[in-house]
């Protein structure tokens, strides 16, 4: 059979590279798998086609278009993902790695379809905060937008996970409306090429939204302009060379590093041995050790330990590393596979020398390794190697073997852990194991500013902790300093990154008519039919209806106390609400008030609307005292159509006015209203 | 007298230059007015100062006690503002330049104080997003904390606005509890030496909290971590420069460049001469090319006009600039000053020949200019300068001469005006002058991916508007691409720019005591007083209590109808209700559930609790229908103290639950409670 030569899928077509290009080995067998190439790739025309092609194609989707089609794409994996986990183990991954891999991209797919349909509106322009008045007469407002970037979001993956890495980095993208140029580190980027081969077969996602170059990225970099973005995950000396592409610095170009990072991970004094703490412990540093077989950005590499606890730890984590049982990864029991490449185990075994330097080895020899159903010098296998370091030597907090490595440091006090925590100069990930709250809220806040991600783990939420090693898609990935400055995900925050926030002075007319949101102070249009009487399709933004007045009289102050029985003194003592600094004589209940204004508004015969499902930003502007008469004015605010419900969600701005004309009460009304189509 | 010589504020003290310095001019006489160095200043000690003195100090208070500082700097600065126009006249600037530098920035001050009132907490952490369940036994929660990061702003001006300039970075740092350097450009140093003296002198900021460099950074930027910050002001190159210091890069800092850009303003096709938007665009280019003699980044370059209106605004145009008086800005009638520098007059020539390859000149000389009280050549003067450009050419979109200079470009259609905003690469901030809202919405949308600020005028927003030049705190101020990719102020955005986000993971008990705030899963305590009974000082995060329960009857329902008017048919009509696919039968009033929990929940007597002001995140979660009992749950969940007054705000969650336990309703609960000390 003859080696297979990976395509690249750009500018709307498979391309096969012009020369013989390198090979890329099995990791486990160290057998030559595949060839990878760009050569003949014209990077140029690639960005132009995802700007031209890729990029108008979801801009004319809404956000919750582009969440359906996230969505559709990850049920799609999900039924291939036996595929995947196949061409997964030529790696070096475990089954268990293989789905860390795999099952975790498909969930940052989902999770951002979900998020999006909750968090985003059904619409291609993002409103970013309130609307801020910037004059007092309310003819001049601010109001933030969100558009998509026109250009390409060119992600630069490393090479430990080649599934969700590429989709981590896909989905806010693509939700935000930016087409994807993925990249994949070399080594296994035959998994990568797999991935993108399912998803260009599915024709799930629009021509031009993603696009795929196996092998180098060519002078893609000199083609960049102020509208592209580099998301970049790998080593931080490759982060710092592209971070100084000229073409980068010259058009301030956009650009997100994760850089590996010396995390850490902290047992609380209160956790001795015999106690659950001590135990998550132990199993945590020894699960991010052999997951991946420890080549994680975001795996222990700093084990601080009670000085006083550190023989009780060496002696559980060695007792558990000694049970690891390393080899093929397709072989029953084999709990910690091979590292991606022979070059990989090399730096590895380089690291653990400058480490052992610093400290001791406690347990494994970086030279030697017993395996399963392998061969220990043709795989790139490696033993897990546990160190006893010095804290106080800056090798342990600057030193990354990426692999199966980690040192235990010693900690005399919760000052002394804060500042050896600092010497890491920035972290992806840390951990606090402790059932303590005043420690960890101690460590916590003491080294947020270094940190991405902190996870407190104890006895309470062990069983459902995803674990010290897992960035999920609702909170940010990326820390300061080494590990890159960067920020990923974090839910909404991931795909607004992808955005320009613009800031729009207008006045209320012209603000409502570009954010297709009605604003205080722009045009209210009384329609013929009551408001309640219009299907979905046919309300709009600015549809009112004044109703009122209602007089608010003592007895009904007095009434609504005992029917409801709050019978609040500010409501039914004269003389105690006069000494209230806020009121000085008695006031209607706010509850009272917006009941009556529902009483005013509601249109009451069956009609599209369904259900009040909440009220939002409620505020008590002005007391109601006794014989002050309400009118409410309610209008159509925002409307937010489902994509696969027969309503939608309608927003209302309820303005309460005193005969007067001063607002009492104003607050969002949410209601859900039935879609025409529906026939409702 | 002998020539000042300015001082440095670092490390505490005021740092006299151990060299002569270089002489710094007056731009209206010529003559020698300061002379400016830094050296002898140890930049590595003044980075550690502001680490080790300024952050700590700044840390431990509030974001509410960092206002009030602003607050109070921002009042002692208008006291002395006279003191500060006196030396801005030597830069150059007319009384209104000064104003627009000096009020400006005092502006930006009391305006921050401000925001951070209302919209950060009276706590030194700031809570950034929602509680992320991350598991569905709720044992496991996300929360994104922002702390302040632990290193130093360094900020670097530009000539232009020695005031505004340092103080519209200052405020941000300072609220976030990050110390600032300030190093204003060499020219007009002089004026941000006084108003460094002013604030030093106040004693108003903590130590460490501000330090100024006049003259030279030395080897600041090689002593930068991962926790300090940059952000410049200036030009492009110089930007590049700095963006690419090995420190920089290694550490990634937060680098934040404004860049002059090639900002636009756009005549829409309705605004023909006569109308009052005609008038409006003419007023706006002459105003930005003459205020600061054009030396705004946000100046108006490219002057976009439908073609046929060209001559017209030409003549419009021209007859403005031809009455404008341009001279010694101390003499009556002045309307335009010098610019900054004998330099700065070169560049701006130089640039004029380039733009005027491409176009012509259809008003002034750029070497000649008449001017009153003053000497033309010993003075920075130069005339405004109007050109028409081709914008087929590079040359109009590219080349920016920054003093009172700009071309008028033709345009043809919306289309073409868009794309030929696009060539610019990148604004700050841009204007469109229309009355049509279909016109600024296409124009909006199809132009914000390249702007940072775009104001759309119009008769309606003129009276209020700030102008096209004007960033304002509430906005960010920074454009994608040329601008530099930067974003300043935007609110509350900039302070958290200062800060760490950081995503914590823990149990719901850990999560209270890290946040200081209760959250859902936390641990409630009843409370041997009923909670209105404690004042503020006595009140906890987690004090509940727990009333009810009452049961809903069709009695009440149908009364509260009838009370209230709201005989909406999901209440009223058991067939229509049936019919209804959320409900299925009739249920209760939501208005009548939460004004049932409150008479639950409430306490009547005169007490601590002085109001309820309002209601968030309402939302009616199940149906309650006939003869369901509710039980409330109302619980401590935030408190904050006002500083200056008797009370605070304290946040309630209410959880209203059905006899099965499943909760109906959800809400905070947000109320006035009057501290013990206040006596009330």
């Amino acid at each position: 059979m003859s080696i297979p030569v990976l395509r690249s899928h750009v500018s709307g077509n498979w391309h096969t590279p012009t020369d013989e290009g390198r090979p890329l080995y099995d990791a486990v067998t160290g057998e030559e798998i595949a060839r990878i190439s760009s050569a003949g790739i014209d990077f140029g025309a690639a960005l132009r086609y995802g700007r031209e092609t890729g990029g108008p194609a979801l801009r004319e989707l809404t956000f919750h278009q582009r969440a359906a089609l996230l969505k559709a794409l990850g049920q799609h994996l999900r039924e291939h993902r036996e595929e995947l986990y196949a061409v997964s183990a030529r790696t070096g991954a475990t089954l268990g790695d293989s789905k860390f891999d795999v099952d975790g991209g498909i969930g940052v797919l989902l999770a951002y379809a979900s998020k999006a349909k909750r968090e985003l509106p059904n619409d291609t322009v993002h409103v970013d905060g309130d609307v801020e008045p910037l004059g007092r007469g309310g003819t001049f407002l601010g109001q933030h937008l969100c558009v998509p970037l026109r250009g390409v979001a060119v992600q630069v993956n490393a090479f430990n996970f080649p599934v969700w890495g590429p989709l981590e980095k896909l989905a806010p993208a693509f939700l935000a409306g930016v087409p994807s140029l993925v990249k994949p580190a070399s080594p296994t980027a035959f998994l990568t090429a797999k991935l993108v081969e399912l998803i260009v077969d599915s024709g799930i996602l629009p021509a031009g939204s993603l696009q795929f170059v196996a092998g180098s990225l060519g002078d893609t970099f000199d083609h960049l302009t102020g509208q592209d973005l580099v998301s970049f995950t790998g080593s931080a000396s490759t982060a710092q060379t592209l971070r100084t592409h000229p073409a980068i610095v010259r058009n301030a170009v956009r650009f997100t590093a994760e850089a590996d990072s010396l995390n850490l991970s902290a047992l609380g004094p209160d956790a001795t041995p015999g106690t659950a703490e001590f135990d998550l412990f132990v199993k945590g540093l020894v699960a991010e050790m052999t997951v991946k077989a420890g080549q994680k950005c975001t795996a222990i590499r700093r084990a601080f330990v009670p000085a006083a606890q550190v023989d009780a730890v060496v002696e559980a984590v060695t007792a558990r590393l000694a049970k690891t049982v390393i080899g093929n990864p397709a072989s029953e029991g084999v709990r910690m596979g091979a590292l991606a490449s022979l070059d990989q185990r090399e730096e590895v075994r380089r690291s653990v020398k400058a480490l052992a330097d610093a400290g001791r080895i406690v347990f494994g020899d970086p030279e030697k390794v017993e395996v399963v159903d392998a061969d220990a010098d043709r795989g790139a296998f490696v033993s897990p190697i546990l160190l006893v370091g010095d804290p106080r030597r800056a090798e342990p907090h600057e030193v990354e073997a990426f692999g199966p490595v980690s040192t235990i440091l010693p900690y005399e006090s919760t000052a002394q852990l804060i500042d050896y925590a600092a010497r890491g100069q920035g972290s992806l990930a840390g951990s606090i194991v402790t059932a303590d709250p005043a420690f960890a809220r101690e460590v916590v806040l003491g080294t947020a500013a270094f940190h991405g991600r902190l996870l407190v783990l104890n006895e309470k939420d062990a069983k459902e902790s995803t674990g010290h090693g897992s960035p999920l898609p609702q909170l940010v990935h990326g820390g300061p300093g080494r590990a890159g400055g960067g920020e990923e995900m974090g839910g909404i925050r991931g795909v607004l990154h992808h955005m320009q926030r613009t800031a729009v002075q207008a006045d209320p007319d012209t603000l409502a008519a570009i954010t297709g949101r009605w604003v205080a102070g722009a045009e209210r249009r009384e329609t013929e039919r009551h408001p309640f009487r219009l299907h979905l399709e046919e309300l709009k933004p600015g549809d009112t209806i004044v109703a009122g007045p209602r007089r608010v009289t003592q007895e009904d102050v007095e009434h609504f106390a005992e029917f409801t029985g709050d019978t609040f003194y500010a409501h039914m003592d004269a003389e105690a609400a006069a000494a209230n600094p806020l009121f000085g004589e008695r006031v209607a209940h706010g509850y009272l008030i917006v009941s009556l204004a529902a009483g005013l508004f509601v249109d009451p015969d069956p009609g599209p609307v369904l259900a009040n499902f909440g009220v939002d930003n409620l505020r008590f502007l002005t007391p109601v005292t006794f014989d002050d008469e309400l009118t409410v004015t309610l209008t159509c605010k925002q409307l937010t159509p489902r994509e696969s419900a027969g309503y939608g969600e309608v927003r209302w701005d309820a303005d309460v006015t005193r005969q007067d004309g001063q607002s009492v009460a104003r607050y969002d009304v949410l209601t859900l209203v039935a879609k025409k189509e529906a026939g409702q």
